[in-house]
């Protein structure tokens, strides 16, 4: 058991209010964070939706790799891009109505069949995925790249 | 309808191979990660489970400071802590089994009754809190500070 921290500090209210969010356990960064920024241009600034897309990409890489090894694979590369969806809520609110991968990696010696089931099975089993079960996630896998079969 | 997007990049098998998570949206952050520095010590890397602690802490932050504002309420601060814990899956993989919230504002005028309820009603209708619905979360929230009421 393991556990990892982040922290918010927030003045004011939703629309004029700022906050500051720190990467608490590892120290890596800290970064502004306004409503504004969230729901409109970025201006250079992270939120919520933009660092679930970074934990969802980042999961499923490794799980990709993982689940490669249960098949004696090794990725030569896999990259990950995971782009959600932030949209309004009934009632008014805000919702994050979905989370679309797109997976493309490089792997000697898979077909594009066994690929595609691998990947499937990667996003579903990756631990962010199984906790970010009240949104939709969608996958497109493919392979890059040529290899001799 | 707004999309937030993240990037990973990784080479390699799960326990030798290293990657890094951009943060494509903002470009405000590029990170350095490993499986290593995810199931043991951090080592200043970010994890997934670090991001999603980012990403929850975030959100209930501002979700606080919107839900407040239906009451005519501001706060003067609002700091939260979101530790998500990773623990041992069945089957041998790795799961998040929790994120825990911990809330502290500073309200002028509001009882410490009613900040509760107001604190819950945020941490349930948070986004990221709708999207987590496959883990377990927790809300331990108090007022700072003293005021007239």
């Amino acid at each position: 058991m393991l556990r990892r921290d982040a922290t918010t500090h927030w003045e004011g209210d939703l629309m004029s209010g700022k906050g500051s969010v720190l990467l608490e356990t590892s120290r890596a960064a800290e970064f502004g964070i306004s409503f504004g920024s969230r729901i409109s241009e970025s201006g250079g600034h992270t939120s919520p939706e933009e660092l679930i897309a970074a934990a969802h990409s980042a999961c499923l890489a490794m799980n990709m790799s993982r689940v490669l090894a249960t098949k004696r694979l090794v990725a030569t590369s896999i990259d990950v891009n995971a782009a959600v969806t932030l949209d309004r809520a009934q009632g008014g609110g805000i919702d994050i109505s979905r989370v679309a991968l797109t997976l493309r990696a490089v792997v000697p010696a898979v077909s594009a069949e066994r690929f595609h089931d691998l990947a499937t099975l990667a996003a579903l089993t990756c631990p962010v995925s199984r906790a970010l079960t009240g949104t939709i996630v969608t996958l497109d896998a493919d392979l890059e790249g040529r290899y001799p079969r």
